[in-house]
């Protein structure tokens, strides 16, 4: 280990408060070092109207019964439609999507500009060409601090053309590579 | 989409009762069709010995404070550990840790066996020459059904030499390819 790549020396062990600038360092280090799967999830709004975003947290939680996680921070824009909702749609994406990955993490008053996608399962939200997608019903909101755990289970869902899978790393999208 | 790679027709949206054939279709599907970062998560045991796993459900849930989850099934070897500890170490690996990733997914009473970890803070098993390692607090534990979303908040933690991330899927571990 190169702990001298850190900008500060390692911490004693046994400390009682947190050092908050230290504790986000090593946050913020380990994770830039983490890869991630890039997904999708879409909803409908209080006004009944698209919202969604782009998410590096999805994750399995279990196959039977098929339950997922993703995160949110309770100050996103989707936010007020994930906290009233039943049900949601995530979106596993490819390398053609990136540009739609990089729109659904843009201007939320401009995600749902254009025909990228098309009202589905409960009016949900379904963005055109991904690599599947599956509409869950919210099962759990976890609030911790200014953010949320969400715990869906999977109902339906489609399959579509397969692709490279889309992922993002230091701050860019990236698709696979060799096998390690 | 091609629909029709599904096994079956689109369900209806407005059903009552869950096909759960069908919804474990979607979920198996969609989730193939998901890359994910490679992560260790270790921890002490009720015995004191060493206790960890390989996980693809690592993700970051916030950054003030720096908060992470990962998902565990309570069937797990490590859940009883996880289930009673205040600690874990969450470490992100490189492509030279996939065989420890191998090893700490395989027989759960040989993943300590040889010099690929030492003690750390706490005594916290923590896994050499890893791209980072995060010490870490149990803030939440969320039951769901038989698995369990864990909630950490990162207090410490070191960086080691840089590598390409370590990835998973398709059922193979692969490093980084090309930007998207």
């Amino acid at each position: 280990m190169n702990s001298s790549a850190l900008p500060h020396p390692p911490l004693p062990s046994d400390r009682i408060e947190p050092d908050v600038t230290e504790d986000l360092a090593a946050f913020r280090q380990g994770f830039r070092r983490h890869a991630a799967g890039v997904a999708i999830v879409t909803a409908l709004g209080p006004d009944g109207g698209p919202v969604g975003f782009t998410a590096t947290s999805l994750a399995s939680l279990s196959a039977v019964p098929p339950l997922a996680t993703f995160n949110i921070a309770r100050s996103a824009s989707s936010w007020p439609a994930i906290a009233e909702t039943d049900w949601v749609v995530i979106h596993t994406l490819g390398v053609r999507n990136r540009s739609v990955a990089e729109k659904l993490a843009g201007d939320n008053s401009k995600r749902f500009e254009g025909d990228h996608w098309y009202p589905g399962p409960h009016g949900l939200p379904i963005i055109k060409d991904v690599t599947s997608w599956m509409v869950g019903r919210i099962v759990e909101r976890i609030p911790v601090h200014n953010n949320a755990v969400v715990v869906v289970q999977i109902e339906q869902g489609s399959i579509g053309d397969d692709d490279n899978a889309l992922l993002y790393h230091e701050r860019t999208y990236l698709m696979p590579g060799d096998p390690a």
